[in-house]
C-alpha cells in the first residue's frame, strides 16, 4: 500500500488530523530518559503509546538524532511504529535535496533504512532531484511555503505575476504527482497562502507545521487547509506535545496536548 | 582559525584548487573493502592518504554514509582527515535546510559531530534557516546553481529580470556574509552561469561539482569561476577519483586522476 492509501486510512481510523512530531530534546525530557543509553527511544515511544490513537501520523525529525549520534534510536522508534501502530503513517522529516545517485542514497536512508511511508524534500534541485524517491516506491513531501519569516527570502520573490512558492506548488502538483505519490509543505503560520496552496494542488495532502509552540492555529489551519471530506492536512505538533510536562506525568500531559490539538485540527 | 583562512591555508599549501569528494559505494569499490566490517572507512582513509599532498580539500557527502549505516565511519574519517591531514579543509556535503532549533542541530552534527570546517546547505529556506550555523562558527556553503538539469525547474525562473540562482548569489554574498564564513555551489556543468556568479560574489569562495563523471570541463572552470590570484574555487571530483580503478591499484590510479584534475583546474 503506498503513501497516499496508508494516509487515507490512517485519516479514517482515528478520525484524525494530527501528526506528533518526533523531536526528542535531551534538555527537554524528564532526567530519567537523560540518563538513559537509550533515553531518546524510549521518551519517543512513551509519547508515540500515548498518543497514537489520536493521529493520522508520526513525523521524526532526524536532526535531532543526528545530533545525539543516535540514528540506531531512530531505527528502534521506527520499526517500533510500524509493528505496534501499523495504521499511523511515518513521516521522515528530513527535508533531503540532492541529484542522481546521491538521492538514490537518501532514498535508501529513508524507506530503507528508516521504513518511512513518505520523507520531505526540498525543491530547489527540481524535478529530477526527486525522482529517485519515487523510483524507491516511497511518498515525497515537497517544501512549498515554510513556516519561518526568512521563508520569505526566495519563496515569496515575484516569478512573472506569482511568487514562487506557487510555482513550487504547481511544479509538485503538475509533475511529482505524476511520478508517485506526493504532498507539499506549508506552514501553520501562513494561513492565506495554505488556502491559496490548497486552491492549486487539488486533494493532494498538505503537511503543515507550525502549530503550538511557533503560534499557528489549528483551527484556521482546519478551514484554510482541509479539503471537502475534512482530511487532507497532516497538521504537525511537535514541541507542545512532547514537551507538555517534564515530570512524570509528560505522557499524560503530552496526551492532553495531542487531544485537544486533534479536536482544532480534524473534522 | 575559520572557514575561509583555512580555505586560503589549504589553497596555498598544496597549490591546488581540487577537493576530492568522499561517496563511498560498496559495489564500485575493490572488493576486500566490501567484505570488511569498516570497509568503507579503510577504503576512505586510502583514497584521502593517496591525494591528501594533492587536494585543497575533502568532501565526505554524507548521503553515502547515512544509507549504509556508517555515520560511525564517517566521524572516523573525519577525525582522520583532521589528526593527519590538518591542512585540508572539510567540507560536510549535507545540503541542510530547516529552521531554528532543528538547523541548530544539524550544526552540531556537521561542527561538532563531524568536525566540519564547512557545511552545504540549502538556500530555499531563506537567511535564519542558515544563522544556526554562522552562530556555531562554522562555514556555511549555499546552493546556487546546481549541476542537474532539472536544476533549472526553479533555478532559472526569471524573478524580476534575474533567474533566481542570481537573487541566491546576492542573498549569499550581501547578506550571509556580514554572518560568517561562507560560499556558494555551482556546478561545473553550466560554465557561463559560474562566471556570472563570480561577477556577482566578489572573492567568495566557489564550490564546482560536476567535473570528471558529470562532464564538467576543469579547464572551463578554472577560466570562469576562479579569482585573479587563480584560486577562489574549491573543484570537487568524486567518483572519476575514487573509481579509476577496482583492483589492487585503485589508490594510484586515483591519484594519477587527482594529478590530472588538480593540474587543470589549479593556478
Amino acid at each position: 500500500m503506498g503513501f497516499l492509501q496508508r494516509l487515507d486510512r490512517a485519516w479514517e481510523a482515528n478520525g484524525s488530523n494530527l501528526c506528533v512530531g518526533l523531536d526528542p530534546d535531551p534538555a527537554k525530557m524528564p532526567e530519567r530518559f537523560a540518563a538513559s543509553r537509550n533515553g531518546i527511544a524510549e521518551f519517543c515511544i512513551e509519547i508515540v503509546n500515548a498518543t497514537a490513537d489520536l493521529v493520522c501520523a508520526f513525523k521524526p525529525q532526524i536532526a535531532y538524532f543526528a545530533a545525539q549520534r543516535a540514528e540506531d534510536q531512530l531505527e528502534t522508534i521506527c520499526t517500533y511504529i510500524r509493528e505496534n501502530h501499523p495504521d499511523a503513517v511515518l513521516i521522515l522529516d528530513a527535508k533531503r535535496g540532492d541529484i542522481g545517485s546521491t538521492a538514490a542514497n537518501y532514498a535508501v536512508e529513508a524507506f530503507n533504512r528508516f521504513g518511512a511511508d513518505a520523507v520531505t524534500v526540498n525543491p530547489y534541485l527540481g524535478t529530477d532531484s526527486v525522482e529517485p524517491f519515487f523510483a524507491a516506491g516511497g511518498g515525497v513531501i515537497g517544501l512549498c511555503r515554510t513556516s519561518n519569516p526568512g521563508g520569505d527570502d526566495l519563496q515569496m520573490l515575484d516569478t512573472g505575476g506569482a511568487p514562487l512558492f506557487v510555482r513550487v506548488a504547481e511544479m509538485i502538483s503538475q509533475r511529482w504527482a505524476q511520478l508517485g505519490d506526493c504532498g507539499l509543505v506549508v506552514g501553520a503560520t501562513y494561513p492565506n497562502e495554505l488556502a491559496q496552496v490548497r486552491s492549486i494542488v487539488g486533494d493532494l495532502p498538505i503537511l503543515v507545521p507550525g502549530v503550538g509552540a511557533q503560534g499557528g492555529s489549528a483551527d484556521e489551519v482546519k478551514s484554510n487547509g482541509s479539503r471537502r471530506d475534512g482530511h487532507g492536512i497532516i497538521v504537525n505538533s511537535s514541541r507542545a506535545v512532547l514537551y507538555a510536562s517534564n515530570g512524570d506525568d509528560f505522557a499524560s500531559a503530552a496526551r492532553t496536548v495531542a487531544e485537544e490539538t486533534r479536536r482544532s485540527c480534524s473534522p
